[in-house]
Formats: C-alpha cells, structure tokens, sequence
C-alpha cells in the first residue's frame, strides 16, 4: 500500500487524472491482475475500460494508511541518525510532525533540530501526559532499547519506529516497524556475493 | 540471513560456545523447524544433542553474507541522511568501509565526514576507474536518483543501497537494495490505524 501511495502520488504531481490499471502495471513494473487484486481488496477503485481515478484512489489509500490526520512523534536518541530522521520526518511533507526529542545527554538539552529543542530523557514520562504521541522513534545504542521502549509503552506510546538491531519485546496492541540498516546492508553484500558466484560459474 | 548474523554476534560477544536449535528458537522467536531448516540449507552446521557450534556458525554465515572481507562503498549526496548513513557505515564495524564521498554542492569540497574528504560529483568516474568500489550509496533528492544509478552503473558499480524514494530501473547483473523510510513510516501508520480500528471494534 505504501508504494501504491507514492506512485499515486508521483502521478497526481504530474497531472494525471485517470490510469488504467495496465499502465499502472507498466509503471510500478507489477502484474495487472495483481493490482486488481490489491486494490479491489481495499472497495473497488477501478471501473472496466475506465480505469483508475488518481485522486480518488490517492485519497482512498490515504486513509486505509491513516495519513489523512497528522501523527505526532516523538523521537529519542538525538546522534547523527537521530538528526538525520528528525529532519526527514520534519521535511517530509508526510503526516508526520516531530512532537519532540529526547536525548539522555544533558548537554543537547534546548538545542535545536528540525524546528524542536531537544529534552532531556527524564522529561520523557511528564511529556507523554500532557501530549498526544502517535510514534516514538528509537535512534539509540541497541543496549538501551528495550528499556526505552518498555518506557514509552507504559506511558501510552503505540507505535514504535525501531532503528536499533533489536527485535523489541512488545505487547500486542503495540505495533513496531524496524528499519535494521545494517541487515539491509548485510543483504545487499549476500546479493552481491552471490551474483558475483553466478557470474564466475557463468565464464566456466 | 543477516538477522541469523545478527544473533550470532551477540551470543558470541557473550561468550557462549554452542546453542540448541530449541535455545535459538526462543530467543530469535522462531520455530525450532524453522531454524533447522534455514541452517540445513547451508551445508548443516547442527549435530544432533549438541547443538550449533556458535564460532562454527557465525563464521560460515559470515562468509555466505560476502562477510569475510571489506565491502569499500561510495556515498552519493552528504547531505543530513548521508552523513548520518557514512559514519553509521564507518563506526558499525561491520565489513564496510567507506571509500569516497560526493556531492553535487561544489562548497561541501575538502570538507571531512566519517573520516573522508568529500568530493564533487564530477570527480565521480576518475575516481571509479582508479579505486575498487562494491556498492554505492545513494542519498540523493528522487530528481536525481536514476541518473545517478546509471552512472555508477555505467563506471561498473555492481550494488546499490538505495535511500531515495524511486524504484530504480538497472541491469540484470546489478543489485540493489532499498530502504524507503516513507514506506516505513506509512507502513506504521497503516498498522497503527488497523489497530486502533480493531481495539476500539473490540470495545462495541
């Protein structure tokens, strides 16, 4: 769904009204009949020899994605990846705003990034009363983690965005989405090994 | 794979010399089965009422994951997310290095981050005829990603770790692996709002 929003998106910016969901197909490099599949799961968008309306579409996954209200987060661990993430979600043009950041090095408290002055981590559990938190993001050393994340949970956080190379120990109405940069980058060097393997034997 | 690796560095770092399929299955929340059969496949490191020799195993999972020897990578746009992924790939201490920087902004020149003086992107194919690079990284405004992709190519890069929000278009001998952070972020919010719509359909 994320990747049928930023195609949609990408062609509303264009000033396409109308696809068909061949062209989609073509596009987003998928079968036809599996973007009927998808997104006559989600009501039936697409209408025979008519194809598919861009907006409507757009604004229909919009909400099945809940973007169409605004997800306050809160990030904690204010390092190099941390500003890095606060800056993307703050320029993004997503429905995303940083609520606030937290650090536990008290010699970060007040400075700014991406438009917030950064707290320092005891404030966390008064901020969370008195503010509305959608998502926490975890930039932190990986032994902090699980603490970290007990502590938000507790005071109401649902949604964890998890950076560390930790698989978090959540309960089940908390949801977790774990970016692992360095898996990705152990997966990309296993592809790379092995297409240098299938090259080789190819020459043989 | 990586996330096998993952664990093994860890049980390693803690000094434990072997594990059952049964210990590994809890901690990774895994089936046992499951385990069995992901480690068979790759030439059955497991001896029945022993365990898996953790050293044995961290090593041969080293060498499929292309592991056992140092990956240079070039990072393209040093911006906020580029500095951040240049010195999280420096200080990882995974078998990755960083081999060049560029930017297209000719006033980041001579300036040093993670270690390496950043280049300008007209630097880029001298540099790529005189140095060995396996992957590069791609950090870049979406406007540019293509173009870039098909330099890199074009100067016989083989792996893209690709940042922008594009799904590039490369040749079959070519890899790349993708961390969209919007997708990532949608994806939480998508799982949020089903949540949020089970619980409070629970509460009926």
């Amino acid at each position: 769904m994320p990747r049928y929003y930023r195609y949609l998106e990408e062609l509303r910016a264009e000033g396409v009204d109308r696809i068909s969901s061949g062209d989609l197909s073509r596009l987003m490099n998928v079968t036809a009949s599996q973007i009927r599949q998808d997104l006559n799961n989600f009501g039936g968008f697409g209408q025979q020899g008519y194809g598919y309306n861009v907006d409507y579409l757009h604004d229909e996954i919009a909400k099945i994605l809940g973007l169409t209200r605004v997800h306050p987060v809160i990030l904690i661990g204010v390092g190099n990846l941390g500003q890095a993430i606060s800056n993307y979600v703050h320029f993004s043009r997503l429905s995303f705003e940083i609520a606030g950041l937290f650090d536990i090095n008290e010699k970060l408290k007040g400075r700014e990034v991406a438009g917030t002055k950064i707290r320092t981590y005891d404030e966390l559990p008064d901020f969370l009363k008195s503010h509305e938190v959608d998502i926490a993001a975890l930039t932190i050393p990986k032994v902090h983690a699980q603490d970290v994340a007990d502590d938000v949970i507790k005071n109401g956080v649902h949604a964890i965005w998890n950076f560390t190379h930790v698989d978090l120990v959540v309960p089940d109405d908390v949801v977790v989405e774990n970016v692992h940069l360095s898996d990705s980058l152990m997966q990309l060097s296993y592809n790379l090994t092995e297409r240098e393997a299938e090259t080789s034997s190819d020459e043989e």
